[in-house]
């Protein structure tokens, strides 16, 4: 059977991939992905050949990638985070209808809202949504819905993708609809570079979130009304009795 | 610097262990848990002290932990799925206030919801809401409120702990809040026993989701409005032209 593995290589450091992944990684003979998370790969993998394409041309990447493993070739996909978080998975299985004899398996990956969390202390012990600002491929209308609607029900928000050279101004859109409805001292936190060089984070009120300028290698975590700071972390309790 | 490393292990099997929690395991002396992941553990590292504590007592689990930590052994907590989603991340940073001289380090695991898309095809491909059904800790209004805004805002829900032996019915009062908003052919799957032996999983419409009978070893997922069945898995498309 031929076959292509879609896997998560987790954020940054390779100190994320589970074994299995690993495991997958050694045993391609070929690896496909974005450009600058190949990068990451190659010298680890000097053996291996490593098909990319730039962003935005995520078709052709995994048109790449199938025709590949048609050839008969063991091919991974590789994604950063999870593959199945905003990541490859969905593409690979729309476009595997043009591939039906080439079966694909799924390897999960740590996505940016663990890694973040664990940077941050504890913001996700309790019922959570994971909303992404790039409207590249969403109407924001959309977007906004689902900001106010996780505003409302006061779940965590982590927030992917909150800003880019074209899109300077979500966050703080994000951070004004979500402070209709959660106070201006919520607990907030942001964590840069998650699982690189240059990791760093801040825990700051929903009222300064608005106004922070955050790139696209940030990841934003809005808490509950629960969420408090302690000892310089950003804790979300979840309800234990005797604490 | 005394330290405890809260670890999550990832579900079941260890192929989903990272490579920084398999470095925490093998270095420390002491590992604390919940009997049934503990007893997991014990086959591979032979050599360590494991102690544990049954469901429901989490603080003296947490406590136990920091006192080993406190005697200078090295110390880990470990977690199924991430030690920082439903987790006791949060617990231990509540309770280190008491141990002022022993740092936390949480290590991110892979989490149900990742590893269970990953076993339906890639559900989790847009915005999506994690819920726990458990009202163990939670009053069930606010989770009632969850389910409702996740429900309107067309997220994809992920739904951890959907029953137990008390609360048996909860997953069909879910869906029936949820049937409010979202389609009853809603794509909707279900993962049991995620990497673990046993694991299986089903796709099937919101409409027949609520008569699902389901145990605590099961994860719900239930689309959003663009969620289809492609050759047998659960896809959520995310806008990508040209597919």
């Amino acid at each position: 059977m031929k076959r292509i593995y879609v896997v998560g290589i987790g954020p940054g450091d390779r100190k994320y991939l589970t074994g299995a992944a690993a495991r997958v990684l050694e045993e391609c003979q070929v690896i496909v992905g974005y450009t600058a998370y190949v990068d990451l790969l190659k010298a680890d993998y000097p053996e291996k050949i490593f098909l990319t394409t730039p962003m935005k041309q995520e078709t052709e990447r995994c048109r790449m990638a199938f025709e590949e493993a048609a050839k008969g070739m063991e091919t991974a996909m590789v994604c950063s985070g999870d593959s199945g978080i905003y990541g490859m998975a969905g593409l690979m299985y729309q476009i595997g209808q043009e591939y039906p004899e080439v079966d694909l398996i799924i390897v999960p990956g740590i996505t940016a809202a663990s890694a973040g969390a664990a940077v941050l202390g504890a913001p996700l012990m309790h019922d959570f949504a994971v909303i992404s600002l790039s409207d590249l491929l969403t109407p924001w209308e959309k977007i906004e819905k689902r900001l106010i609607a996780a505003a409302m029900a006061d779940f965590v928000i982590c927030l992917y993708n909150p800003s880019s050279r074209k899109r300077a101004d979500y966050l703080e859109r994000a951070c004004d609809l979500i402070l209709q409805y959660k106070s201006s001292d919520t607990v907030c936190g942001l964590v840069r570079n998650i699982g690189r060089m240059g990791e760093t984070y801040e825990i700051l009120p929903l009222g300064e979130m608005r106004n922070k300028k955050v790139d696209m290698f940030t990841t934003v975590y809005i808490g509950n009304r629960e969420t408090r700071e302690i000892g310089g972390k950003m804790i979300t309790p979840r309800g234990y009795r005797n604490v």
